[in-house]
């Protein structure tokens, strides 16, 4: 084992599980218990750099706060991600029936539109540091778009592995990025076991296996933005969407350590989990009360969020333990009228991954798990241009005349569906 | 006529030909001799007001500038929209051969992803100052989705206009928000129509027709952001795409005012147009040193600037006459390339348009007209994931196999496009 070195304000890899350390290499798994690894950070020397003052004079970015995240220098890739907008969601929460609600809108997150841009863009910084320049992944889409896009904008060789039945957006989006999209007959977690095993034979960064530890704590960076967004709190309720878990424990951690370093004042609050009932093994897990998952084989339209075996599951769970998170899961119509309602109320056009979020929240207000008289914040991942299919005979229907004004007093005659007032 | 009073910093309407003056209403054409209105400002009061330092201290928004933007008081419709990135584009200057070039990133314009956040934000606005709660638009598809958008986040209710045959995703991208969507059976030009004679049956707000001169104010924002993040000063050469010519014009008088202003520096600086060869009403008249244009019957895939009877075209050329600027146009594969270009170099995917700017760029840069030792902005105006139809069959191949390393193996061997270096 080489000697442990702190770079920047990382001190190692740490089993998340025995506590060992490991040198900051590309490497993502313990060697003794198989527990995750995951960085250790010098809480103390970050305290007194990255103050309320000093965060104020940088970019709006997510590197903003870059002294929580897993690089040693300066950052080289996606120097213009995050600082997304954070919207008090007014017209939303009447229909919700909600005191409070905010949305956080990663749908317009720089360059492609999704939170993935977060995990990307350290993961490929940190690539860089440490001597890579063919990067790859397994993706459900839209971290397969990020990698592409970053890896093109910052001259690097990109693989990206896609199960076969990817939306149509999502493969165009990659592909047009110049990198090498290869589709694979089966599942997301089939795409995943296979990266293993490439991640072995080629000495390539593949962000979310070998690079895992760095990439994750990207994630953080939305919860970090949150709260300074909100003015330095952390909010009553945060509802997140569960793929593999890893974007709801990071949200969670990042609360946690701003917190620790000083920034925001500690305060009781609850992280929810939202899934797609099509693919739900953490919410079932909880609502059963257990501490495990059963794996399944995915079946629904939020094809982002289909992973049957979710590689943070079980820390998701231990999440809700921690704060009182609930979690729940929504049906296909479910998930549409989610995007639908999110849509018509605040203009924002989500994924399908934007619907399963609203449509779990509007079930935790309606049940009381989380109470009318609160604040929340949504976290929305992805933009909706990115899953048309699953929308296309769900969006309402045009209406169609010939360039005529008296075609067009007889159509709105006519037709008392169409609303004037 | 109602005696003329100053609302805000804004004087007036004013007659771009004759220079007589309106009440600032929502009307957009002289009585006299049909010239277009546009809004005349109170630039002492501004200049006394707009300072460099005002701004820094304001939200990262278009409205930091609001001094400049024709509404009365503080803008309700559109808080997030505009200061999009602007990217130093090292990778496609080395491919363009150009020494220093900057792109302007509306592909990621907050909520609809395009520069039409802008003009809508501006219009809704200044709508709902005016009394209107039902706005309206003719468009190609990007305006439809903004005004869609807008309006359901503000609460107004929305009737949109399109020709029959617009992208699905530009459609859907409307009917989501719960807007009225009106296809016509015809041309651009021929919806453009339809709406100016709606506008003059029903009391809507449409804000490229009675609410233009306040609309089309909007862009003027893009041109008041690269000054700034180009550290106050004006870029050499500006390239922008065409489709009324709107844009271009208002780029130009963004410069113009802040040099007024005094927060630039007065310099020598050109605005180049770009067109599509299938729609090149004005590039075509600008070739041919005419100071008009003839109408013409679009046929390019770059349908959002596909407008046969461009309403600034005129003063489009005027701008090229004035700043030395050039303009040309470029066939749907070079459109394609230039798309195709851009998300390889940079990581930005555009739409159709943005294929136009970079393809004219390149020609222009490739003829001197903007000389290889100088420095350029492109104005990105959409997201690619607008007009995927477009580089459908273009974009390049997935390779398909099975979750086999096996499989994976043989295909690195036998398939040497695939690129690890």
């Amino acid at each position: 084992m080489p000697k442990l070195k702190q770079q920047g304000f990382m001190k190692a890899l740490q089993c998340r599980e025995c506590g060992r350390e490991y040198p900051l290499e590309a490497r993502h798994v313990c060697e003794f218990d198989f527990g995750p690894l995951e960085v250790a950070y010098d809480y103390a020397k970050i305290k007194s750099k990255l103050t309320r003052a000093a965060i104020a004079k940088r970019p709006h970015s997510m590197w903003r706060y870059r002294e929580l995240l897993p690089v040693a220098k300066a950052p080289t890739v996606g120097l213009e991600v995050g600082f997304t907008p954070l919207i008090k969601a007014d017209r939303l929460a009447k229909r919700l029936g909600i005191r409070e609600l905010w949305i956080k809108n990663d749908a317009v997150n720089y360059p492609t539109l999704s939170f993935k841009d977060r995990v990307v863009s350290v993961a490929l910084s940190r690539a860089r540091e440490l001597g890579y320049e063919t990067v790859a992944c397994a993706s459900t889409g839209n971290l397969a778009n990020s990698v592409a896009a970053n890896a093109a904008a910052s001259g690097m060789k990109a693989f990206v592995f896609i199960p076969h039945d990817l939306e149509k957006g999502k493969v165009i989006n990659s592909l047009i990025y110049g990198a090498n999209v290869i589709s694979i007959k089966g599942h997301y977690d089939e795409v995943n076991r296979l990266c293993a095993e490439i991640a072995g034979k080629y000495d390539w960064a593949f962000v979310n296996v070998n690079m895992r530890p760095y990439y994750a704590e990207g994630s953080k960076s939305q919860g970090f933005e949150i709260l300074e967004q909100l003015g330095w709190k952390i909010p009553r309720h945060t509802v997140v969407p569960m793929a593999s878990g890893s974007l709801l424990t990071k949200i969670h951690k990042s609360y946690q350590e701003f917190i620790k370093v000083g920034l925001v004042k500690k305060s009781n609050y609850s992280v929810h989990g939202a899934q797609a009932t099509g693919c739900s093994p953490i919410s079932t897990a909880h609502r059963a009360g257990q501490d495990f998952f059963k794996p399944v084989k995915p079946d629904t339209i939020a094809k982002s969020l289909a992973i049957g075996t979710p590689a943070d599951g079980f820390y998701a769970l231990k999440v809700f333990k921690e704060t009182g998170g609930a979690s729940d899961d929504v049906t296909d119509d479910e998930i549409r009228e989610g995007i639908k309602l999110l849509a018509e109320t605040e203009g924002i056009f989500s994924e399908t991954a934007g619907g399963v979020t609203v449509g779990v929240a509007k079930k935790l207000i309606a049940s009381g798990a989380i109470p009318a008289d609160d604040s929340a914040v949504l976290c929305i991942t992805g933009n909706g241009l990115k899953t048309l299919d699953a929308v296309e005979n769900h969006a309402g229907r045009t209406r169609n005349i010939s360039p005529s004004l008296r075609e067009f007093d007889a159509l709105l005659d006519s037709d008392k569906t169409l609303t004037t007032k």
